[in-house]
């Protein structure tokens, strides 16, 4: 089986709708292009034992566990110490990160900007070759900013460590009603029951009705499952496959 | 207190990276508006099991349960199936639902269509009176499409059901770092320790660092912190408050 993974968005601020999430998306995406199959997001307060409870459940769950937000100096940014909640551990000061946080305040640092070098005591930096400030990771957890484009940057830099045997995805665009659909889908996944098969109709979507995805890490069972579906539907539904 | 809510996606094409979730954002907004304080969004597989679990425990922990996905005509559509399985009813078949199914269909209909008129035993149909094809709702669940069209339609039919008290909130823009900040933030939440505050640093913003927000059903707590945060922090940091 392949890897799992499961994304926990920490953030007040889009659980109220004032921001929209992009790390998700962004995560979704990334760990798919990755080979990683991403099992579940949640999007949860900022409080730690909500978080705590939920990074407990997802590290056992999950291969790799990615959160995002609740970093920052404030007093609403309490991942650091929900993550040490979950598995008992204290919160310690790490020298690295105090160094980098020291040398780029300098004389303006605060207790709240120190606050950024704490990470749950027996976690690890990565990143540390290429990142200044590396990824703080505990466990199988791996703990994000919520500012999408330090994210973005910081999970580049890190996600090689993750990579796993590559999806394949075969895309049947059809110009049927979904309805109509539904019993030669049935019969390509009473035959190939390992694949994912998903159909989503498309409302506005020029010249066909619905997209057919098809998909699994070995190929054979995908193309096995198109070939199925060509000979199963009348000549012309199949407008195009990706 | 007022009336909590979660929101469940149901979706592989979410959680595979294919579709970006648009009705996570929407429902956020929306519950917000209404003052029902959005306490958790989760995404979840096409898998019954899995579904089922999680309805069971937000139906639960929150006043309001929202699904969105899964509630077609083909294999990956499970919704209905997963609810009814979480509380140990039956699946049946809803004799309006199928009647507006048949006059829609006419002679092409399938079997495959008519599995969109199944509930879970004991549900019911909500906001019959302006919808065709009305909302399924059982118990605290209401079970919502995944199409982003059709699922703002039937949520704006129904929302007033759900209105509660709305929120009261004051943004505060500070031309300050988060560090610098994170002290007198920390004052006014001993002060006021039922509001909300949020802290959000904006790399980008033009003439602020940080937007603060401020939050609570009531009004004179917010009032109250807008006056001690400017009171607290220097003159000129505070750039708008709106």
């Amino acid at each position: 089986m392949g890897k799992l993974a499961g994304v926990l968005i920490i953030g007040n601020e889009v659980l109220s709708g004032k921001v929209q999430d992009a790390n998700s998306p962004f995560f979704a995406r990334a760990l798919r292009d990755l080979g990683v199959d991403l099992r579940r997001i949640t999007v949860v307060p900022d409080e730690v034992e909500v978080i705590a409870a939920e990074v407990r459940a997802f590290a056992r769950a999950y291969d790799f566990v990615f959160t995002s937000g609740g970093v920052g100096p404030t007093h609403d940014d309490v991942t650091i110490e929900a993550v040490a909640h979950a598995f008992g551990r204290a919160v310690v000061r790490e020298p690295t990160l105090e160094r980098v946080l020291r040398e780029f305040y300098r004389a303006r640092i605060t207790e709240a900007h120190l606050k950024m070098a704490e990470m749950p005591e027996g976690g690890e930096l990565v990143g540390a070759d290429s990142l200044v400030f590396p990824v703080i990771a505990f466990r199988n957890i791996y703990i994000f900013p919520g500012i999408p484009e330090i994210l973005r940057q910081k999970f580049l830099a890190v996600q090689e460590r993750f990579r796993d045997a590559p999806f394949q995805l075969q895309q049947v665009y059809v110009d049927m009603d979904e309805g109509d659909l539904a019993d030669a889908l049935h019969a390509v996944l009473r035959e190939f029951p390992a694949l994912q098969i998903g159909s989503y109709p498309e409302m506005n979507a020029p010249g066909y009705k619905v997209k057919v995805t098809i998909e699994a890490k070995e190929r054979a069972p995908v193309d096995g499952a198109v070939a199925r579906l060509r000979a199963l539907l009348p000549a012309r539904a199949i407008v195009r496959v990706d």
